[in-house]
């Protein structure tokens, strides 16, 4: 195990040839890298949630594709080899619109004519790994310039460096918003059933020194009672023309909440978050996992009789947030505009 | 292991001179009772959450007195031994009034010049035992009247069984509402950080036939937005004159979000819930259990430098509150009330 504290958190590592996926499942025990040299390996990576995280998510199917022609090319069907490879990726999770976008952008580039097409894969895969860290240091500092002095947050689940290329969303301002020496303290909820908080962001706030305090999903409502928050900041994996935002399953309770007690909801995500192909939220697909998963997390035998309902994640309706934070720009009041002001 | 089908559940079982109590921490896999002898014993369960819930904790502790008496008399000063083991029964959890309730009456009877102060002392114990099931069966049906035709109700923590004497508060009503067959669906939330509803409430549940369904705390405001679910029905661990009710933490968090999704709310609770000497919630002491123990249960080292915030209950203004369920009566609209009518 390396030393977090010498640590630069990554979720994903590219050697040219083969995807590192650090698997997210076991930490913060244990910092484990497994190769992935083909786009099953990856897609497996995704579905079980080794790497988890909208960008982050979109970043490996990315890099899936490029191993996929690494395997694949110079066979005479190597392109439609490739989408199939893609239709595979593309099949892991539905919900996360990042996914998609990214598998899109490698489709096009894919049927460009070019005489180096796994170097052209490849460079463009790494430009989604680097724009996407780039992009949220700019969501960063936008973010952290709304938040002015605010003195504590929320997060919920794990929207950081583990999450996206590096550095992170609601993380990522977070972290601008701290090294601007206002912030003094992060609570993080558990997150349940993976418990992403817990695991995942007090880990990540650790390793830079941002206090962090972990609280139970179901305390936040007594949390925000006390008036110990100004803001919850949190991720999206997908945001709707409207401004309507799915995210991790439990976002739209504390939004319903921050609304009851005068905090406010900032929403941090990249513009590859955005779906404009749909008016508004309830178009999204909700994932809904396997209710074993739940049943074992509270150690409860998975093959008993027990019934579950597993969503993963759900919509916060735009009326709800007070900001969507993009590295293009912010809109403040997405209910009152949508985010159409964002699309290129 | 017992077959649970064969299975009464019983948290308590009085012997005559020790206590059995079930080790609700090692549900539903174990079900393991273990002898008390003396109060410090009886003390120690409470503090450890072997038995929990309102209720059970007041009678668990009357029969600590009364193992306190065996113990000490006819000693000259026993009637001081027992007095100073009453103190330190009341010092073992301090958000539930039922505890302090049955210590009062055991204290009361401990004046009493009685020929036979052990037997006096075991009557009232099993007095105070008896009336709580009693209680349970008629508020099982007020609560069921006032369902009427419900199809689906969301519980919190484990108000059965397992928290009362026997039968429940919130699961007596549930209980008596599925007998009168219009109930087909319960879920239950996991209530972390122990979660009681995944590993006590689906359990007892299941004992009845009752179909039960299992979610994670953070989905209840997706399910309400759903419109599955008719009532949120919970127990309670001490309610104010004015109708403010103390409960698990995550009660005050489902109360708002039923606030905003038309869902009604249910409190069910024997009159010994019922603190008259405080007029309002701000003034009850709220739990806040070792950080260390949240720590844990996310599987995270409890003696690492992360810092965490581990209330156990939090209060639910009256406002919240469509009715307060009791074995004297009903209060509807408590927020306009009170409670007093309930005072004897």
């Amino acid at each position: 195990m390396s030393n977090p504290k010498q640590l630069s958190v990554q979720a994903l590592q590219w050697n040219g040839h083969s995807l590192n996926v650090l698997d997210q499942r076991l930490l913060p025990e244990t910092i484990t890298y497994d190769e992935y040299r083909d786009a099953a390996g990856v897609t497996e990576a995704i579905a079980s949630m080794r790497v988890r995280g909208a960008p982050a998510i979109g970043i490996a199917a990315a890099y899936g594709v490029v191993l996929s022609a690494i395997q694949h090319y110079p066979a005479n069907d190597w392109q439609e080899r490739v989408a199939t490879d893609i239709a595979m990726l593309a099949a892991s999770r539905p919900t996360a619109v990042n996914l998609f976008w990214a598998l899109d952008k490698m489709r096009q580039q894919l049927s460009v004519d070019n005489p180096e097409p796994i170097a052209a894969l490849s460079q463009l895969a790494q430009q989604i790994h680097q724009d996407d860290i780039a992009a949220n240091h700019a969501m960063g500092e936008r973010g952290a310039d709304i938040l002015g002095d605010a003195k504590a947050v929320l997060t919920h689940c794990n929207a950081g460096a583990l999450a996206t290329g590096g550095y992170g969303t609601a993380l990522g301002v977070i972290r601008s918003a701290h090294q601007r020496g206002h912030l003094q303290n992060v609570y993080a909820d558990e997150t349940r059933p993976w418990l992403q908080g817990a695991r995942l962001t007090v880990w990540e706030l650790a390793q830079d020194g941002i206090p962090a305090t972990l609280i139970a999903d179901s305390a936040a409502a007594w949390l925000m009672k006390s008036g110990k928050i100004d803001w919850i900041i949190v991720g999206a994996d997908r945001i709707t023309a409207n401004g309507d935002v799915a995210n991790k399953i439990g976002t739209y309770s504390l939004a319903v909440l921050a609304k009851q007690h005068g905090v406010k909801v900032m929403v941090a995500a990249p513009s590859s978050t955005f779906d404009f192909s749909l008016e508004t939220g309830d178009s999204i697909e909700i994932e809904e996992r396997n209710p074993k998963e739940l049943l074992a997390e509270c150690y409860l035998d998975p093959d008993s009789l027990v019934n579950a309902w597993n969503p993963v994640f759900d919509v916060t309706p735009a009326e709800l947030i007070s900001a969507i934070v993009t590295e293009r720009g912010v809109v403040l009041d997405p209910g009152k505009h949508g985010v159409r002001s964002l699309q290129c």
